[in-house]
């Protein structure tokens, strides 16, 4: 049984969908039914949604591992992590049964589920999303145990990202806003169903699992010598093929994708990244 | 005779084409038939390009009125701008004939050619960059006289700013480095022929003239109660009709176009106006 939901918005101060959605629905908006399910709704970073920057002082969505969260470190979003640590979790004994931590991104992923571990209830959560919803995309992210992300919803017994775009940081849009609100009210679904025991048996759905991320290829200085191929660019999920280009120089020419493997790029151009020069995460596709 | 050219990138951080531009210049790639007008091309907001903000302490692109200029202000960007203005200016009586200043924008407004005043040159101006990039749009600024503008164009005796978008902040895309490139190159070559004095004769050409901001509906509160309506999001220097949607209302109501000219919106959605609720900018098209 879920019995504590909570629903976070704000995580990255400029990822506006989830703060509105949050906003919209701690106004009393919520969907009738489901308020059987009391979920808690948050905004979680308050200076950093007032100030519309992603964070203040780092990323609070890479301060949940236990080694960050012993040390006592003085930034305000460390501090914040250990209060939502408090107060969520904590991490690993957790009073909040499920986690859904809405967030943006600049590159094209359309309405993403990102789950974190491939247990019978993301499976079912997976199938289920993808039932209601075909237009979603399902992540996997399991290049490392559940409880050794460094995501804020890991501080739930289970946890997921809603992660959508392309939306520039700072920006509201309808249509981004519209499917952030369509994937949490089908997660909500989800919990519904998953609580009166009526969940549907679902055939495996297609899936894309995190496999590495790629950089942007610099020179001695540290300073890009390409950019995003505009063919890739835009092109979340769809398949990129060996030889097909992914970067073009400054020089005018084209650097092609050596592997010999079909890849799934995201995350493309994603504004977050770009300082430490990643240019999109690749993915495999599979059934799950 | 323009005798002395400026091209600058970089005066807003996070705005990467600009940036991009003129390092790619800088670094041997300016194309040998502008090698003659010898532009300076500088990288304006080092801290800024740095931090990859659009700004340290406040909009460089506001600094250059008299007033501000006149005023000891300590903010980074006060500070910096006093130092242009010796080095680029002064203001009002300038060593520098013509200023170029690159910039992005969220807004989906393509190549835009930004000009302050309906003088001859500005006028021959638009004209050539229409006739030889038609996509580009040209957008008239003369809601106050030249000298009155606060941005950072003005330290020249004529000054213009390229304005290029959709991109979001902190990303650099190739498509919109392009056109950046193009437009950048297309107003060069305008140098050239205008100190030839080899221009032809070109018939007026479209231009849209800049209206008012329009601002999102608001609560008591201060916080927004609409977002963009989703058809004219993206739509940018498209006629808005009288009675066509412009916001859709969180409580699933519309609010329309209520005035009874068509207007041509653009800086739809602009992620650095989001913070004083500028939704967009109203223009108007005639022939100049």
């Amino acid at each position: 049984m879920l019995n504590s939901i909570a629903i976070l918005g704000g995580t990255h101060g400029n990822e506006t969908s989830g703060i509105q959605l949050v906003r919209h629905w701690q106004n009393g908006n919520l969907p009738e039914r489901f308020r059987a399910l009391q979920p808690e709704m948050r905004l979680v970073n308050s200076a950093a949604i007032e100030a519309n920057v992603r964070y203040v002082d780092d990323d609070l969505n890479r301060q949940f591992t236990a080694h960050r969260l012993e040390q006592q470190c003085s930034e305000a979003e460390a501090q914040l992590a250990r209060q939502l640590n408090q107060t969520l979790g904590p991490k690993g004994n957790s009073a909040t049964d499920f986690v859904i931590d809405i967030h943006n991104t600049t590159s094209e992923m359309g309405a993403t589920l990102i789950i974190l571990q491939q247990d019978e209830f993301n499976i079912q959560l997976a199938r289920f999303v993808k039932h209601h919803m075909p237009e979603a995309n399902i992540l996997l992210e399991d290049d490392k145990a559940y409880s050794e992300h460094p995501y804020l919803c890991t501080v739930g017994k289970q946890g997921v990202m809603v992660e959508v775009g392309g939306q520039p940081q700072g920006v509201f849009r309808e249509d981004i806003f519209q499917l952030t609100q369509t994937l949490t009210e089908t997660i909500l679904d989800f919990c519904i169903a998953y609580n009166a025991q009526t969940l549907p048996e679902l055939a495996p759905c297609d899936v894309f699992i995190l496999g590495e991320n790629i950089c942007f290829p610099v020179d001695e200085t540290g300073a890009r010598i390409a950019m995003i191929h505009h063919s890739l660019q835009d092109n979340d999920f769809q398949p990129l093929l060996p030889g097909a280009p992914v970067f073009k120089c400054f020089d005018g020419t084209e650097i092609t994708w050596d592997q010999d493997t079909v890849i799934y790029p995201h995350f493309i151009n994603e504004a977050a990244y770009a300082t430490t020069h990643v240019a999109f995460a690749t993915a495999s596709l599979t059934k799950l």
